[in-house]
């Protein structure tokens, strides 16, 4: 493995995103140059590997080898994989309504391929039933690059120059959007299959083949068969889980270069969202302020509310933007919350347009002070009157991360000054005293809430949540992060009563988010889940069969409750007993989960 | 002579004015402190004279000297007066409603001193008439720092470091404010008195004493008399020269330290802006876009028209901020003409605020693009609309300043698209072509328009005057240059049948526009005429004095006219016969005009 060249990214660091269209085309975070256009939609071509491609082991598999692998596996590309890892069928378990997935897996030992992969349907074994291949999605699995954590191997925060860390490439992007995929001799290239099992079909097991074809050829054939439970899972929208992960809607108006709020941007906006509705998001994020986190994203976020000093002095506020997004995110089906960021953002600075200079001006204040006050309550009033026109003022939480406790507790005199109801929500360190104000408190994956508040909490409606960040050395969601971590986090969370988990970043791309996912800060792929044109990841598809485990464990014990099944109430039990930051140390979460699955799957 | 330090300087280059609040207080472009409260208003400290005393001078004239001296005179600080060039008493020529002026001069080669002056009424000779002191305004001459010309005396255009340029205290200040004045021992101190001439007094000389205290003791009575012709000179209002000094209101909410066009800042605009509406300021300085001349001034022009591209993609022009400035500045006296600028800025891009991102963007496109003329089109069509509906249509130029003569055409063509009728306005280079567009042309100094041109000009309404700039090394208007030099310019104008004079600066102030009168770019003076809290400058009672006579000029020839005095009108040709350029190279301004006077006031 070797370092990338620092030196483009350096001249990169302190480009604001305004300022990319300097970027030369093609190039990437990186400094290579792919020769393709920057910020590519449809197909794409991958960075040049910079692990060396093992020959002699490739001279010892110089065949084309095609077999099931494993979903929890990132398979390199530069190796052939062993083919007595490899299935030839696989069968998968599954409730009626649930997503499931497998992997497929291609070494190229022997000459170039042009892959692609035709699906059928799956027929019921008795019945007449069949799961239309309409409800099945075939992807490639393709490589990005990535880098490691920090050299103590403590967590992966801070500033990063890549020629500090090791780059490789790694399989996380799935791209359902190319129906084939040049493969080149001597590399590998998985595949991902996802199948979305009707509410409606007939439980029993089902079978198929998807072949694997080779421009006109085909070269294997990969039977499968799902066993479909009588159960059914609800749809997304009515799950239980808490997911809270913050959208970018910038990022998006970036790559795709649209105009903000244009219908291109909604447009482009539609693809990236819906994943994101899909896995069952509940939480809207808003921006009440401009860069309520300063510059820390590649594209940082603008104020959704437009702040004017008005020519006589008086303040006034706009909203439409923000009820454009609201609205938007409203009809993909994420219903249930809208977080507005923030009153104590990064730099406390508040930009306004002031009439009179007829230009952007920044107030400099912060909780505690008159000014702020004022400031804040003029806008609150505002924001309280018009969400309540708008319906919306039982589901807007002011939202507040990471800030010291004296200043959170300054700052809710001010919300409640203005709107003694206004929900609050607040993500970081562990305060019990900010407990009774905070309707939404996540707390960081270490921290945790006392069994009798959270039976509290949840008795009084208010939401307990946890997080991950670049401090997390696993379970994390890097893209070199092991893919089983993030399903791992919603079997945790069931296991500590606690209602779901929040991230700080579901989209925040980087500069050529579909290449290189590293980043200036944090270890790669800390900043975004999902890639260009709605393209999900391995981190994203095992982070959704953890919730649906969620809900299945929900639905489960309500079932055995209701039933008073003891026994398996104890199962369940013993299921989520695995589900702790001390066992995830002496096993793999792949295992955990493994065994946790299948226990489930015989109650 | 020594060169301050250029070290403050340099750090200061760079900031822009928002940034001042960072200059320690009463530090001023040079760097020195002088202690005072920075942008000082009332009574201030004058700079430390860069140069030394000489001592041996003083020591043979170690009396307190008082007289009348010249006012196209300069007096040295550190120089004591020669005696037998100050006079005991004086004698003014003025018309009716003219204002008319004396300085006189105290060296203080004895002791410290504390000045101040007591006017008193002014007496007819036979009658009991009267000219009140309340028409006399009694000033202290104050000193501001000066440099020079560039070194090759070819001009004084371009960047400085100060450390290249001779500093010195120059007197140009006329300071109405402070009622006394601490004089050190071993300087000299002018003083400066002015007279408005009542319009309704009796013709006939009229003669008092002022007399200048020390303390509480008279040290000298100073005799004067003044004799008032017949004539009448009209109000300023009614005068015909075309005054245009740009006004630049941006300067004065920066020193006064006041929002931006609130209730202070008009306060103060108030005492700024009324020294050129009293001398006949024709034209209204508005600027349409920000940053007109990009940066090119110590307090850059905002826009007055708020530009906002809205969220569904449409233009939207607000004219709140022009319409209280043109308001205001009309209540003043200044009603003939709005100037608006500009549709060719230095730096063509084009700020508007968008909705959408929430953010000032910038348009960047020139004349001769779609973009720029659809932005334009829409622009001015808005702008015509409200025009027309304030009734202002008529007296609005769309103006340009020294822009090549291609670009010039290609934006009348977008200003016709808007509006045909728009009048258009443009200071620069001689182009012919150019003529039948442009309603109000102003070439620079060394230009002429063609005599028929210029008849033709007359007779179809339309305006020509002259400015003068950087590049011309006198007649010019720098704190060092002769006084006389800018009484010239109006007596030229009648000599060339102009019809006035414009210059880009009344008072884009630098930093400490009382302290030190130099920039960072051109030589000192070149930015303003007038100084803080409406104080003028001896520059600026010179002009004054110049349009004055070019007042009494069309005055007298339309009556010789009448009269078909062939004599007079001949001895007028002769008197003009004298402004010329040329003559000016072999004769110094002040003799010429003093001729000049003369032989006017014989007629």
């Amino acid at each position: 493995m070797k370092s990338l060249n620092p030196v483009f990214l350096l001249s990169f660091i302190f480009l604001s995103g305004s300022l990319f269209s300097q970027v030369p085309e093609g190039v990437t975070h990186s400094g290579q140059n792919t020769g393709q256009k920057k910020f590519p939609l449809g197909s794409y071509i991958e960075l040049d590997n910079p692990t060396s491609t093992p020959l002699q082991e490739w001279k010892k598999n110089n065949k084309t080898i095609v077999g099931w692998g494993d979903t929890n596996k990132r398979y390199k590309k530069e190796e052939p994989v062993s083919k007595n890892t490899l299935s030839k069928k696989i069968e998968l378990q599954a409730w009626r309504g649930e997503k499931v997935s497998a992997q497929w897996v291609v070494s190229a030992g022997k000459k170039d391929l042009n892959l692609s992969v035709e699906l059928s349907d799956l027929q019921h074994k008795s019945t007449k039933s069949r799961i239309s291949k309409d409800n099945m999605e075939s992807a490639f699995v393709r490589y990005v690059l990535t880098d490691e954590l920090n050299k103590d191997r403590k967590g992966a925060c801070g500033h990063r120059n890549p020629a500090n860390f090791d780059s490789t490439l790694v399989a996380d992007v799935i791209d359902h959007i190319n129906p084939n995929l040049e493969v080149e001799k001597n590399t590998s290239r998985p595949g991902w299959l996802s199948i979305k099992v009707p509410e409606n079909v007939s439980p029993g097991l089902y079978s198929g083949t998807i072949k694997i074809r080779s421009a006109s050829k085909t070269i294997q054939k990969l039977p499968i068969s799902i066993n479909v439970s009588e159960r059914v899972l609800p749809k997304p929208k009515d799950w239980n889980f808490h997911l809270d992960l913050w959208q970018n809607p910038y990022a998006v108006a970036r790559y795709y270069q649209t105009n903000l709020w244009s219908k291109a941007h909604f447009d482009a906006l539609k693809k990236e969202m819906t994943p994101y509705a899909n896995a069952g998001g509940k939480s809207i994020t808003a921006s009440i302020i401009d860069r309520p986190w300063d510059g820390q994203t590649h594209d940082p976020f603008n104020s959704m509310v437009r702040w004017t000093k008005k020519l006589n002095g008086e303040w006034e506020f706009n909203f439409d933007v923000f009820d454009k997004w609201v609205e938007f995110m409203m009809n993909l089906g994420v219903t249930k919350q809208i977080n507005a960021y923030t009153m104590i953002p990064w730099k406390l600075t508040f930009a306004y347009f002031d009439e009179a200079s007829n230009k952007t001006q920044y107030l400099e204040t912060q909780p505690g002070e008159e000014l702020y006050e004022e400031v804040w309550v003029a806008m609150l009033s505002s924001f309280s009157k018009h969400l309540k026109q708008k319906g919306w003022f039982e589901k807007t939480y002011i939202a507040m991360d990471e800030r010291p406790m004296e200043t959170m507790q300054e700052t809710i005199k001010v919300i409640h000054k203005a709107d003694k109801n206004f929900k609050i929500s607040f993500a970081g360190a562990k305060h019990p005293e900010l407990y009774p104000y905070v309707d939404d408190y996540c707390l960081s994956m270490e921290s945790s809430f006392a069994p009798e508040v959270l039976k509290q909490r949840k008795e009084s409606g208010k939401i307990s949540t946890f997080y991950t960040s670049c401090s997390h050395t696993s379970p994390n969601s890097f893209t070199f992060s092991g893919p089983a971590e993030t399903e791992w986090y919603a079997w945790y969370a069931s296991a500590s009563n606690l209602d779901g988990f929040l991230r700080w970043a579901y989209n925040s791309w980087v500069l050529e988010p579909l290449l290189d996912s590293r980043f200036t800060t944090w270890a790669a792929g800390d900043t975004y889940f999902i890639y260009p044109e709605g393209r999900s990841s391995l981190r994203f598809e095992k982070l959704l069969a953890g919730i649906q485990s969620f809900e299945k464990l929900q639905i489960l014990r309500d079932e055995f409750k209701q039933n008073n099944n003891t026994a398996a109430l104890k199962k369940l039990e013993e299921i989520e007993s695995q589900f702790t930051l001390q066992h995830l140390e002496t096993a793999s979460a792949s295992e955990i989960i493994k065994q946790a699955r299948k226990k489930l799957n015989s109650l």
